[in-house]
């Protein structure tokens, strides 16, 4: 039988307790998705950092489930560190984010090629509605920390954004970070 | 076209910035369901106080949505105010509740009539399995507020609960909320 529990959020850690499931992504895994493959191999040469961990709170037979997500400070070149972004499977299931700590910027694409940016600040609570691609980018010099709640039948689809990168950029520009064309981003 | 947005909230008065719908419980409202008539009408003779206001971000054709609850701190007699209580119509969806400030009881409900009591303080995020009923209760002394992610074709199934109450209430005992069994639950 399925049972209520109280899960502990550190929202500064992103640690989750109990948690059912964590793994790390590290810079390895998002080669070709930065824009400067010279600083990309630079970077990978100081060693494979870590990018970002996922924490989640799964439970069989429930149409929700959530989890956090801790993104550490970094860039390649210019480019801040990010996620790897992606499109749900399932069409119709959208997600939120809700920033905990750190600074940070979401961005997300219609399928139909539309650009959005949101400033994930600590109380900002992203509504990222059904079918748009979502990819979070660490702005700041702490972790930048945000929960997410979505359906566990929701799934991953990374191929696109893998193949074509996503519209948008953010890069430092003058010490602070911009949102820029993605210059490596194919249209189709 | 449905748009990603930045909504903020404020953990401490609840405040959701946009928000599409806001409503307000008050004590009229739970008229019968705690469990001492007279201390009942005391109450109501110093004013129909309010008990909790609930703001809500909800866009048409998403699979999830989310707001704010925003409990006042009040007791009739030793029992410490409480939100109305249901189960979703929807039996296979749960919640999420997410605890922002102040201090909550969770009390929760199986069919089979199971019932679970979660501490609710800042940072604990908590799993409500589909079908089980759910009420929070304030045991502090300023607002308890939390954050609440599901689907919007959950629904409330308030009639249940109307009838037959919880199986635990939370009163005040020695200065301390205790969770006890609910003298007026009915058993069927």
């Amino acid at each position: 039988m399925l049972l209520p529990e109280g899960v502990i959020i550190d929202g500064t850690t992103g640690a989750v307790t109990p948690e059912t499931r964590h793994y790390t992504k590290r810079l390895s895994e998002l080669r070709g998705l930065f824009q400067d493959d010279h600083a990309f191999a630079e970077a990978m040469d100081r060693g494979d950092a870590v990018v970002y961990e996922v924490a989640e709170y799964r439970k069989e037979n429930s149409d929700i489930f959530f989890g956090t997500t801790t993104m550490y400070p970094g860039k390649v070149g210019k480019e801040y560190y990010f996620t790897r972004g992606h499109f749900h499977q399932r069409r119709d299931m959208g997600e939120v984010y809700y920033a905990q700590s750190g600074a940070g910027i979401l961005l997300l694409e219609s399928r139909d090629g539309r650009a959005e940016a949101v400033e994930m600040r600590p109380g900002v609570c992203a509504f990222i509605p059904p079918d748009w691609a979502h990819r979070t980018v660490n702005v700041g010099d702490d972790k930048f920390v945000f929960v997410w709640v979505c359906n566990p039948q929701a799934g991953h689809d990374y191929a696109d954004i893998q193949r074509k990168g996503m519209r948008l950029a953010v890069i430092e520009q003058g010490g602070r970070p911009a949102v820029v064309d993605n210059s490596k981003y194919l249209s189709s």
